[in-house]
């Protein structure tokens, strides 16, 4: 993989032209995009921009995002050309920031659960996990050393478990939504893949004008609570293992770490998310759903048929579920800095016939906190399987922090 | 101005076609419109739907709202000949609930301060206010019974206000703002414009599905707290003479009144909504700023440039402000079911200089409750004063029960 961490220094420390980091991301998509398709189009001309923290590093969009310079399809027919006439405002941020805009990535079908044609970058016979499929498998396949997905369930999370990068799903609203296709204003949250945490880190506080996110020069040793998620059932043996490793790791390593139980009204909240996403889905695609019935994605379409007529009193129940949970949630984390669980039921699934399983990702989604992905084990197929580290409301910081320890945890 | 109400209850009747209804609002346009300039665009064609609550009501959308069959431009030549892909969820709410689009309405560039040249209404030497200009003057013309705008200062119930109509900004996210370009995502609200109370509450309960927003056949005498907002700054006369008019006609009508001094946590709040609105229009308006600077509005363009270099921290803190000031606000209405207010510093000001003052209004924004404007007074030169009843968060239905309490006492 290319590190993003890695071109800056070398880029800083003159022995590398900006332009030559681009170049050697247009290499790796000229050697590899052919086999795994994780782009839906890409600038093979694209430049370094002059200046900037992130002058030199190559970012894929997922395209739900709206890019001036490229058409934005939301992974549907129904917006097969379709030109948006200004970047999403993550995409500025990231212009602003000096990054250049490499292509955009494979996206289900406005980020749901319909599979692209994208494969794994460590197994061809296993999906990249979804929806965020090409932005994971870009970053895993070594071609771009930064991209941006989404996740309302689990679609940054799940995926970047799957392709062995690290990735963040920031505090709710860090990031702003503004110019990226909406299925759930309430849960969608934009969020970073990279090679490393470290990595991960950069790109985040370059593109928010946050330096406290960048990781200090000391590693602080968190106190971890390791959670199951009893209630979203069990995870197969690969990711028993990844967390059991990561929790030998981080004793190790001489983290305090202890088993939590949840509350019971965070159990609720898991339950209520599928409410809250598919209530606020019916309005946010009702012009798709009720416009271009026939065109949209299966599976996609069937989750809306599902949920037909769900009543306006049953998202505010889930509403107000979701917000005594979250203060719940708080008081957990005044016994511990970090929860450390799952990243996904198991390593990626075999076929591209489902991207995978949000159970174990779509709470943390709805709570709003920050979850880092870290890459922990390999399972059988040569497929990674990751954990996450997660932070209270806010503490983004913190929570690279704690993934910065449990990388280097894992690697000692 | 034209009844949405009594529309439906012509239509239902079998008295009056749904689409004579649509020729209605089709006749009043040719006869006014080329000299109040409320409209963009309008459909001179438009026809009826065949059911719905809303069939035979033409609406009036924003032109910063997605509309699948006209173009989007936002009030700014970035955007000229813009067409979205699809309908903003609002949008194809009205459409599901039987409404139709009619037209795209004036709006200041960006939903910011620079004016259109839309006139008010009632003395066509004055703003009809901004920045929902367009669907303010258009139903305050008579030229269609219900219009959508939105309010990320005061852009709903001040124009509401100026033009002389019933207007709700309901609460945060009632109304998702989905395919509507963004300002603020704390702050930016959809609302509805129409002749009267009822008609306002008979459209959002349409557009929302819930019944529970209709008037009931018994009006409940609400009890209300009359707020001055003294941190706000003074009013002209003409809105305290507004304010005296309700309270002495909800006295007669038999509602207890008292005068409330709100917290100070609530008066920082006022003072920290610019620190929010400005640094998330910043990013919302990023690739506009960035790439179109000599393009943007001028008034606009000022504003950011002397907003520009917010630290993120800054809007931390204010969030931080607002999160305490809607749980203070949470507690004043222990005691009173509404508040009541100004709904603008005074009549709409003279000339097309200006669409007038946010400051009595983005309060109420930030804190995310819903609010009615209900014309209370006539000031010289023949324009209309309003008031505005404000209720707690999520009690939309009590706000406008509260709003036809006061209509019906201002009335007798």
């Amino acid at each position: 993989m290319i590190s993003l961490a890695e071109l800056q220094r070398r880029i800083d420390a003159g022995n590398l032209s900006a332009d030559a980091a681009i170049g050697q991301s247009l290499e790796a998509i000229a050697a590899h995009e052919r086999t795994i398709g994780a782009f839906v189009c890409h600038d093979d001309k694209a430049r370094a921009a002059k200046a900037g923290p992130l002058r030199g590093i190559a970012v894929g969009i997922k395209d739900i995002m709206d890019t001036a310079d490229f058409p934005t399809e939301m992974g549907s027919p129904i917006y097969k050309g379709f030109r948006s006439r200004g970047d999403a405002a993550v995409v500025a941020a990231l212009k602003q920031a000096g990054a250049t805009i490499i292509g955009k990535t494979t996206t289900t079908a406005f980020a749901s659960s319909d599979p692209t044609a994208t494969l794994n970058p460590h197994n061809h016979g296993h999906t990249p996990g979804g929806s965020s499929s090409g932005s994971a498998a870009a970053v895993g396949a070594g071609m771009i050393p930064l991209a941006l997905g989404t996740q309302t369930g689990g679609s940054v999370i799940r995926p970047a478990s799957f392709c062995g990068v690290a990735a963040i799903k920031p505090s709710y609203r860090l990031l702003p939504t503004v110019g990226v296709k909406c299925y759930s204003w309430t849960l969608d949250t934009v969020g970073l893949f990279a090679a490393g945490v470290e990595d991960v880190a950069r790109g985040l506080a370059a593109m928010t004008g946050r330096p406290e996110l960048l990781p200090g020069s000391a590693v602080t040793t968190p106190r971890i609570g390791v959670v199951t998620q009893d209630f979203a059932g069990a995870p197969e043996a690969a990711s028993a293992e990844a967390l059991r490793i990561a929790v030998a790791a981080a004793e190790r390593a001489g983290a305090p770490v202890r088993a939590l139980a949840l509350p019971e009204i965070v159990a609720e909240a898991w339950r209520a998310q599928p409410i809250v996403q598919e209530f606020e889905a019916h309005q946010a695609l009702a012009w798709e759903y009720r416009e271009n019935y026939d065109a949209m994605a299966p599976l996609l379409r069937g989750r809306l048929d599902e949920s037909k007529g769900t009543p306006a009193a049953a998202h505010d129940e889930a509403i107000k579920i979701a917000s005594r949970a979250r203060h719940a949630l708080g008081k957990v984390f005044e016994d511990v800095d970090v929860l450390l669980t799952f990243s996904a039921p198991g390593a990626a699934p075999k076929g591209l016939g489902s991207t995978g399983d949000a159970r174990l990702n779509r709470l943390w989604t709805l709570m709003g906190v920050p979850c880092v992905n870290i890459p922990a084990y390999v399972a059988g197929g040569g497929l990674p399987v990751g954990v996450q580290v997660i932070a209270r409301f806010g503490a983004d910081a913190q929570a690279l922090a704690a993934a910065i320890f449990m990388e280097g945890a894992l690697k000692s």
